[in-house]
């Protein structure tokens, strides 16, 4: 019933409903989100050189797992669930490392880096021990824009996860259209100038709903809206009549940075209709994208509970930018600056709504002016993803 | 079968019984009593004279749900759900404040102080938008003893709530007594002297159940029993034999003071019997009133949860009195400091019954001695509220 | 379910199940192993001489429930649920006191030692009050090896615990062996040296795991594996090819020290072969019994939920020791060192591990090796305990 009423129309208006407040706060409609979105799709969890020689590790969250993203040897990337096979006991402390193997620091268990048992005490006398099975639980793994994705979908990376190829990747360039082709930004090679993170009291998707709509823009983001003076008319970025926009800085507006002055060194393969332009797109479940001429900013979400989100956002300038930065050429806090304010506008506005979810007020839900459209399509898109995996376990039961 | 017992005899005595443990730990318990009890009955929740100008507003809590307390410009007083009708962002931030209108800080719909909509970014794009559908939602609001009651029976104002005139004010008088009547103390023309709020980890049936019994006031209560010898006998001050009886100062005490000192200037219209008598009764569900012939004492509760309650307690003199304090004419700290004992000594009691409430020694509730026969007509009280609620629902559920 | 799969055999080697993961997790489990487990059996929970005079108590908790242990006049030892019978408030408040009687601080309801209700405000006025019946509630008591046990098996004094002479006693004599007999030791005789208290972030389970076994030894224990090396093979000390077996220390060690210097004064009357030897057993549910030849080493588990334990560890001396430390004539800090140290790496394990219980990577348990065999009959000895008393619940549901 919570996620069921998304068809039913408004008393008194034709503006659109939202889900109910319920599913913004509801435990058990959160432990389906973990289990039915976020540990079936792909997440993109880690910049690929923060792990950059064989050995060197970080620890992520993926849903409720604590994952090991490590560099093999290879130069491939893994990623496992940190359990050590034996009796369980977190094979990875702490938040990073470097190891030639990975070693349970309770009974020594040892793992290679490619994830099979290599030793343990005694495992010469228990000769029966598959060295394949009792290796670490890998999950599917994915590099691109520069980033690693993972996916825990089926458990063990021998299930089909959905396909990256399609299901994201030609996704988020086909929606980012072709002519303003997200490739341009050459993304993968740009390095790492700042990142922040949020701890935000608020429901992963209040803040997806937050970043799809520019209603909001004019009332709580004076520095963006000088920038990008269209913003102030409460549309978003994204596509208009089916077309993809970008949006456009204002005239006196020298660089996407916090007072409209210039920027740094603009990416060196962007189109024209790239210049002076802002673009932002959504990869479902938990990414953004957002690009202008000289940087990209990347924001990863990572649910906690239902009504608290991690995110983590990225600011990628071109190599030569940060070596500047180093040196004192560049300076790229102005343009930091600018959606780190954003940011906290943003989350502002989603952690005083996460408590209105709960009241009476809200239990049929809320209202969507036409602009938030995008909006509505993303929940008919969670409304039919639960309700499809609804449909198929109820099979299940039915036939199992 | 939590709330069903009260019918069964103790064993080895003729005491009566009290609900068991779980009544006052279970979750779903609290959960039913927010529901059906603070979410349908009138609570008393602001000194009205708190928002004086239009345009002052005050948040307050009732039940689960927070409100918006406003004095309108004609002079009257609204109340309410702190929710936007488009995405439901919490309209008022902050405990207070004054505003012409009632603005939303996330898109900027704007609603009059009389609640309908009245402004928001490309509203007249949206003809159809209903100014009143889309107004705030309001609950019930009546102003008495000067404070400010509200009622969210029905979930909007046009649903009917408990009739106010009978079921409070006319409730109140009746128990008090004609010739002793609440209206001579004047009630709504005293000012504040004082307040104090106390975060109480007890549930709130310990805190009522407190208030209506002095079988505690000699072991707990040394001040008080002072001022007020027959305490020490263990007999509340409200009806006996069916009359109504205030509880005498002891022949040596000059005023309700915390040494029993002279207090301030006496109210003006009050009865013979109302002098050197302290008077207490009990509004169900929330209040408590006490008055002395030189002030009263009011308190209110504001359940959080099954294990804590927020209780705001009011001490209120004549206006002379509270423009005297500021002048040094008047003292009235040593009046505020005996009411302030008592409840930090009742609230410590509370909170050290409440841990013992889930103990399986408590699992068939405790025992009620003669003289606490109003904790068993509350104790009636509640058992019948929940149950004819639980069997309207089941009612509803058969023929629904 | 969660407690019915052991007998599934693991994919890939011989190795033996253990719980699945959500035995460590889930609340309801834990809920049963409060009821079933610490509230049924008999709980170790105080040094018998930390009430040594009449008047003396303690508080305890055992289970969920709070208990007072006191010593009566007859210098006997009784417990009680802390719940007056009055109106259920705590009646002992902070940890330890002496008193002539049990007062209760809200109503004066007064309790001899023995229990009985002695006095209360008024309570010549209602004769028909039982005081054996409106007594303190007690639970059954024993004393043993110089501590008192408890046992909270049918709520009240009059139904049956479990035989402490043969649950308890002979059990620990026999697993003890009889010529290695625990009676050597004298534990009851001894004094106390230094007691630490561990508040550690996992399921009581795991910590009995981890002592079940030395498999992990070689990795954790360093100082442990010097005083005594088998321990480096990975073998626990206890039974070995059915015979009672005692661990040696190192040929240079002098003592069971935390760097193999001297300890203290041995206890006299121990056996040959438990000198230079260290043995250890567990007595479910929550007691471990540690000897060396000068000093005995008790662990108390107390069960706070299904993710924290607190575990009290108590080091004991002869008398003279004790004495001998205050007048700087012995010095007991290494040998408390060696073990405290073993504690904090052992329970750092266990905290590492619980986290892991919740993945799926953990869903269908873990592996035990051969060397882990105590631990598989404990996950016996668990799932059928659980088991038992859920056929037994069940049967009264059907006959009921």
């Amino acid at each position: 019933m919570i996620i069921d009423h998304l068809d039913d129309p408004l008393p008194g208006s034709s503006l659109r409903p939202t889900p109910t407040g319920a599913a913004y706060t509801d435990r058990e409609v959160f432990a389906r989100e973990q289990a039915d979105i976020f540990e079936k799709m792909w997440n993109c969890v880690l910049r690929a050189d923060a792990i950059s020689s064989p050995g060197e590790w970080k620890k992520v969250t993926v849903g409720r797992e604590e994952l090991i993203v490590v560099r093999t040897r290879k130069a491939g990337v893994k990623a496992y669930y940190n359990v050590c096979r034996h009796r369980g006991m977190r094979v990875c402390t702490g938040d990073e490392g470097k190891a030639k193997k990975l070693q349970c620091g309770y009974h020594a268990w040892t793992y290679a880096l490619e994830g099979e048992l290599v030793a343990a005490p005694n495992l010469t006398a228990m000769p029966d021990v598959d060295r394949e099975e009792y290796g670490l639980k890998p999950v599917h793994v994915r590099q691109w824009l520069g980033y690693v994705w993972v996916c825990l979908a089926g458990g063990d990376s021998t299930a089909e996860p959905p396909d990256f190829d399609t299901e994201v990747l030609g996704e988020v360039r086909t929606r980012f259209g072709q002519v303003e082709s997200i490739d341009n930004y050459g993304i993968e090679n740009l390095k790492l100038g700042q990142t922040k993170t949020y701890d935000v009291a608020a429901n992963w998707k209040l803040i997806i709903e937050n970043f799809m709509e520019c209603y909001h823009c004019a009332t709580i983001h004076p520095e963006l809206t000088e920038v990008i003076p269209e913003f102030a008319d409460g549309l978003a970025s994204q596509r208009k009549n089916g077309e993809v926009h970008g949006s456009s800085f204002g005239e006196d507006i020298q660089g996407f940075t916090v007072d409209g002055s210039a920027g740094v060194a603009a990416l060196p393969a962007i189109a024209p209709n790239q210049d002076r332009k802002y673009y932002a797109i959504t990869v479902k479940p938990q990414v953004f994208i957002n690009t202008v001429p000289d940087h990209v900013i990347i924001h990863r979400m990572f649910p906690v509970s239902e009504q608290r989100t991690i995110v983590v956002c990225d600011w990628l300038f071109l190599p030569e930018v940060i070596e500047g930065v180093a040196e004192g050429r560049y300076d790229i806090s102005k343009s930091v600056e600018l959606f780190h304010r954003v940011n906290l506008q943003d989350f502002e506005a989603c952690e005083l709504t996460q408590p209105s979810m709960s009241s009476t007020a809200y239990a049929r839900g809320g209202a969507l002016v036409p602009s938030e459209h995008h909006i509505e399509e993303f929940h008919t898109w969670w409304q039919s993803t639960l309700a499809l995996l609804e449909s198929a376990e109820m099979h299940q039961v039915r036939v199992g």
